[in-house]
């Protein structure tokens, strides 16, 4: 079985022309796929009407118990039916989802180290068979990032994260897994302010290079991270770019 | 196939201890069933933090596009999604859905006559199939009370109603269905201030009687509509009651 995985955060989400693009473009791609979605600027913006001041620790946001509330709210209800019905529009029969329903996702809270990041949940397991019975009836999962811990808490969970565990555990149980991370820019950069500079393939001793020399800049880190891991645990294919790049090809494809 | 049907809302959905107690009773529930929610109070609680007006016609929400956003936000996201865990916890494997997810809900945008409702919508239909296949999976779904057009537009709708048409097309469908609306008193009261006066069961003709002699109130009628309705299209048994009714018994029965 194959399934394509996008991920898409940022401003591609929350902003009304380019999410459009993004779904006619997620609604052309045959056979089995599922939408993992951000939201976090518009967390921020709620956070901030409401007088929530936003914590963030290495750029990570800490979540309090009021901040918890926002990301399920944004994430789980405003931009995740948004894209919802969205998609429907375009015949796309999308489900969306947190890792509370049907128990897709099981996270632990972070464990307190030297941060207490708050309700933010670690992935600890992920019931790929769940997705599978979905594909089965044609159903296009939307994974908001907000995970469960089994015993009725919600957590925040990295959307990155998420999107590259899902592709790990459909990989384990056999799918030919392609996993898509779409953001702002046209893949990895070479030079951050040269969208030209486009590096079409990135091996993980490149990436290590690239990271020790500076030219990876922090926020390109845990996507490549993930994609590594995913690659590692038999993902097919990883590859990073922008809307543009989820039609047309192109971006930066992720090799051991 | 039997399917029970819960509607509940005001405060026993959003006080801890009730929904607590709620929840409990609805996972000892046998069989197939869906859980429908509201979740008013908390709206207009966060309209209010966000400086938005709520406006009432009749007992309605005027919903502008503001307060679609945070009914949005609050009955699919927040009360949906902690619904959801607490049921997970209790080992019922919940699937929280608006009308957008599976397309399991259409409705239309009210017309606007007298008053522009802004965006309300009106089912006009409900794929039972997408429910059947659901029970079929050991799923129960819990329902927010967010539909859509079809063509990208979400929509609010009374939580009531979605109740009543979901066990209409059950039904329909060919299912034994029970309809429990649960809220704050224990059934039909004959005096709105003593809990002990429940009226056991209700005819049309004596609920018409009822109305028109002041008994039944404001509050309760869209309730009794929707129940009678129900009950016309084939639901076989239509029941108002409290928490405490749900494991008890006992309530208003609604008889033709």
């Amino acid at each position: 079985m194959n399934v394509t995985i996008v991920k898409v955060g940022g401003k591609v989400v929350e902003e009304p022309e380019s999410l459009d693009t993004l779904l006619n473009d997620f609604a052309a791609i045959a056979g089995n796929k599922i939408l993992v979605h951000g939201g976090g600027r518009s967390a921020t913006k709620l956070s901030e009407k409401l007088g929530i001041e936003a914590k963030m620790v290495e750029g990570r946001r800490i979540t309090d118990e009021a901040t918890l509330d926002v990301v399920t709210m944004v994430y789980a209800g405003l931009v995740n039916k948004n894209i919802v019905a969205k998609l429907q529009k375009r015949n796309v029969n999308a489900i969306g989802l947190s890792g509370a329903d049907l128990d897709v996702i099981h996270s632990v809270k972070r464990p307190v180290k030297t941060i207490d990041y708050g309700f933010v949940g670690d992935v600890v397991g992920v019931q790929s068979d769940v997705l599978v019975s979905l594909f089965e009836q044609s159903a296009v999962p939307v994974m908001s990032p907000i995970t469960h811990d089994g015993n009725g808490q919600l957590l925040n969970t990295n959307a990155d994260t998420i999107a590259s565990e899902l592709a790990c555990a459909l990989g384990r149980a056999g799918c030919n897994v392609t996993l898509i991370y779409c953001f702002e820019k046209p893949g990895v950069l070479r030079d951050a302010n040269d969208d030209n500079s486009v590096i079409p393939s990135i091996t993980h001793e490149e990436f290590k290079e690239y990271q020790e020399s500076g030219v990876i800049s922090e926020g390109m880190i845990p996507k490549l991270d993930n994609g590594f891991n995913a690659l590692r645990q038999g993902v097919r294919y990883v590859v990073i770019t922008n809307v543009g790049g989820l039609k047309r090809g192109g971006g930066t494809r992720l090799e051991l």
